[in-house]
């Protein structure tokens, strides 16, 4: 593991997910870029000492030198957004397979240089695109995929946040800090962090990529350097039209991911806060309130779900999901993939087309195919 | 009353609301331009047969020459918007008062024409924004203007309906055939039937303008000639921004109003098809439901209150809270005023720009002050 | 009208409800014991003077004396309890027809008697059990009267308010005064004032008589004289068994509602304070989730309904739901006849039999046939 | 661990509870009384072969036999109920640990039998209360203790399930079998099972025990042989009265268990299928909605707290607050203490109270102290 020393969100979210998912064991990391405090967090963690470094070279060489079936497998990058790119490069060359978060790079063409890194080494590399490791997002693109909807019309999607409402950044919140800093960040600040979730969302359930975009980013705290908050128009491959609304400035909400999908002949909903219940709309006819865990789901929601109706599984176990899933893409090539580059490429250029929509006046912006 | 005859949705809720309202009788009107249908409505509604005309001048001409204290009030109208400017000028301009449903006209300069024509009349006209009738919609804008949420950052609105997601024009339906009819409904369909609506609803809660927009007006059915989809973000006047969603072939939607709004200290929630809920969210502090009714609630919002908590009131009653008003007004000049032709001129504005913006590829468009 | 005069609640629920169902007008009444005080509410109303008196018997002479097309038609009691089987009695017997809140009288013996005068004279006899008014109770009554849920197993009724969890009684508060008093709310408090509206919402909604109770009537507020809480058990006819829980102490309820059917088959639940949604459950499949006005609904719900999908409907229209079928039962004996005497009845027996198995330790006791 | 092999609900749920408590390992076991399919379990679950047994003798000897701190410290008792009692008994009497299943014995003789030996023994045993390791039940405790809510006046507490509304003991389904076998499942069958849950609930968020009930168990399925559904009145020590609704024939429902309590001053709700979620109500205030995470949480309930507001925790990570506090409490004497026996003791003494007064034509019964 590269990050998620002491003090961060991530890092034992992944932790715990591979707990869950169950075939993988922490062995090794580099928890912090100041070797004695990743010593510490090491010790902390229960791990050996030769296996804990201070930096992603000395992990690389350190593992690279022992025999294949003691080496470490899967390194797994919980760092800001800056690290990301280099780590996920040298974790590849060596061999290495990867799980990191989102975004996986600071640029489109970074991600579509990893994705030529990805395609030649053959490693699998996952990203933790959380939200789809959910069962009933699943349960949702299988009935998209299946017709049940008809053609897309329209999509809403909005990820609604309040946590740096006040410059949390000035005060000492690490986590707000690497966020509001172009440097780590990247380019943008709330929508390379959870705009991408939900475009991403949007991607997965409706199968059909965003192709253009009219944006426009906000900053609302004084003296923060990335946007804060956003929305943009958007416009399916298919015809259907769209919003995505990001934001970390509405006050009040605390994880707010929501999408409504409304096609030809029907309709759905779903919210994370609440990821258990998925919601069915149709002309003339009662709205249905489907759960997890129901017999009657398709097979990549029941995959998804450990516990039978009304036992409510939750972030944790969502994650959990895209390890499993790396888990078996790693042991079995014709396992189903976990989230990939592909839908970090497709990311990145939804990020760069929402800045720069933004920049030119809210403009349509074709997003890179 | 002009308009409302057999097959009309919205001539029977006006009678209703007046009933409601309790000040008001219904004693004469033009229910069709076929002056038989009209005769046969006024019969139906019991109305003395000299009352019910098949024309507007008629009408008028009539109740003209009665005695003052005999004399119809009020005019009713509650045609296609097409005849919304005509029949209010000719009303005004004979001295009677005024209840119209939106929009006011089919431009802009109509409507500055008809406020011209309202402020020299000196009569009382309402335009029937029926869901600003509601209480806990006068409780979001009271609380707003005390400041409880701060200057405002984000607001999210949507007005979505499904039941124009087949051509349901083509079918004899005739609420649908002139909303979808330029000539009758003017140059837009669902934002000028919904969209003002949203549009009249932030203006209302925040007490701020819309100035700019940018925006896309769709249509998804084939064949049909004005928009029966879209969406616009936009800007306040006090900054903050925004986004509108007015559509009406959402499948699985009824009417489907509701606005979020967002302050750097608080936000507010509010849905149309549960009205009597008001949600505030705060900052590391519980949600807050407020219900109507409730002894702490503003003057506003009780005066628009008949029952007591948990006894819920609907649109009928936020209709006739619209008549009532405008009842009182007419006999006390200083009595509140009923939504009147401001918001109308407001939404003209706001429906010509969003027009505009959509026609120019999405570019930000200033709604006209 | 009697009662119903300056402070009263229900009283003014009653005049709205009879606009709203619009073929009746209020023409005269008794508003209080005290005439000065009962002119001056005929005044506040808008009603002739000589149409107003201080009881029961000077109305019911003056309207006798004048022609019968001129006369009062149809008498509304909404006094305290004490006074219900009286005025009753006498306005029947006097040849008008009857609207009375509930409960019918002050005990079973009386009820059955009154239903006894009722079949003699031949009069219209309504009770506001406001709740039968709703829509999407009609809707429950018809699906499980379809055998859509099989024969039911168990029902879970609940009617809990919070606004006497103080001493009201204590404070001016006429409402709470008079449903705290033995003299005038009879031999219970709170099951008496909505108890019996939860049992005939079962009734109704089952279709089954409640034939066994298990009870127990609770004192919470210090020196408060009658039941202001309770709880029983039940069984009905069919076999099926229920709890049902009335409380007038339940801090933070407002007019807490709602019954839970379950059946062989399938389940309902239904909620007053969202009245316009209707729930089903079903083994394996989706809840599916009715709204009031939907085009596919029993002609019972849509016969109650004035507003299209989404346009929520309230108190105030069930109630009117219960005058104008009142009024249509008056012009015509064929017509659907409104919530009668034979419910009242049922409820008087219901009580009585909470009443006697409270006070014998809670032992199962038969309800009254 | 004993139980929980091929087929079998609780047990992946404990192995799942344990990884994410992330303090134990599980090492060996009994999955079967079949000695061939408890090796074939165990080695589906990776263990090694001499630590898989077809007894729990055999285990014991085996363990003890190893160096203490190679051996088995806690032994997760998974079984059907029948076997509770003397597993516990012979894992304590060895020196082993214990997590079981509640309910934790046959009888109120045993519980109380139990109780004797883990005060002689020292050992700490955990029964997994499952419900009560969520944050937010932990938050109602808290809450409550405080005063927050003043004297208790009414509880409902309700767990309705449909899964057993047709007779699938006769179709193979396992854990129908076993539940509805009075050999295997005790004196009750959806008591047993989950009534006693709904009790503890009570027993843990009011701080007081049920004293008395007045009960009547239900078999509505022909054929079958323990009750499969019920209610009871009860009273609480401190004068609260409540009602308690326990079915597993209640189409519709997945999980349903939820608890609401009325005190003087205020009252809390809870839902078990959105658990992330505490409503307080209080008189003439909004109701309010605490969601877990929040920072100004009690200790008890971030304590229980994996993630930041908005992503939800479940099931599992409430039950691995249970296994999370039994391997604190292993380690440390002066650790919080998971629920144990004496809940599990107050739980029997229900189920016999329950089981005699509805033997008793419902009379009020006593519950053991």
């Amino acid at each position: 593991m590269l990050g998620g020393g002491a003090g961060a969100f991530i890092g034992p979210v992944h932790r715990l997910a591979a707990a869950i998912a169950s075939r993988l064991e922490l062995v090794g990391g580099v928890f912090s870029s100041d070797p004695e405090r990743s010593r510490e967090a090491g010790r902390t963690l229960g791990l050996a000492a030769e296996r804990v470094h201070g930096d992603l070279d000395a992990l690389v060489a350190a593992e690279s030198a022992l025999p294949p079936d003691e080496r470490v497998e899967l390194v797994a990058i919980v760092t800001p957004n800056h690290l990301h790119y280099d780590a996920a490069v040298r974790a590849l060359e060596a061999g290495f397979h990867v799980v990191c978060d989102k975004p996986p790079t600071l640029s489109l063409g970074q991600a579509r240089d990893l994705a030529g890194r990805v395609a030649r080494t053959g490693r699998t590399y996952a990203l933790t695109y959380t939200y789809l490791g959910y069962p009933l997002v699943q349960e949702a693109r299988a009935r998209v995929a299946a017709g049940a909807l008809g053609p897309i019309r329209r999509v809403v999607v909005e990820y609604l946040q309040g946590w740096l409402s006040r410059p949390e950044e000035l005060g000492g919140n690490a986590q707000a800090a690497w966020r509001t800093d172009p440097a780590r960040a990247g380019i943008s600040g709330c929508f390379a962090d959870i705009g991408v979730h939900a475009q991403s969302l949007v991607r997965f359930i409706t199968g059909e990529p965003i192709v253009e975009v009219a944006a426009e980013l906000v900053t609302h705290v004084p003296g923060r350097r990335l946007d804060d908050d956003g929305a943009a128009l958007f416009r399916l491959a298919g015809g259907g039209r769209g919003t995505v609304t990001a934001s970390q400035v509405c006050v009040g909400e605390a994880n707010g991911l929501s999408i409504r999908v409304y096609g030809e002949r029907g309709s759905l909903t779903w919210r994370q806060e609440n990821p258990n219940e998925l919601w069915f709309g149709w002309p003339d006819r009662p709205t249905e309130r489907v759960i997890a865990g129901m017999a009657s789901l398709s097979d990549a929601a029941r995959r998804y779900t450990r516990t039978p109706p009304g036992h409510p599984e939750g972030y944790l176990e969502a994650f959990a999901n895209i390890y499993a899933d790396t888990a078996a893409r790693i042991r079995d090539p014709h396992a189903p993939a976990p989230p990939g580059i592909e839908l970090g490429v497709a990311s990145m250029a939804f990020l760069e087309a929402v800045v720069a929509s933004s920049g030119a006046g809210g403009r349509w912006t074709e997003v890179a195919g």
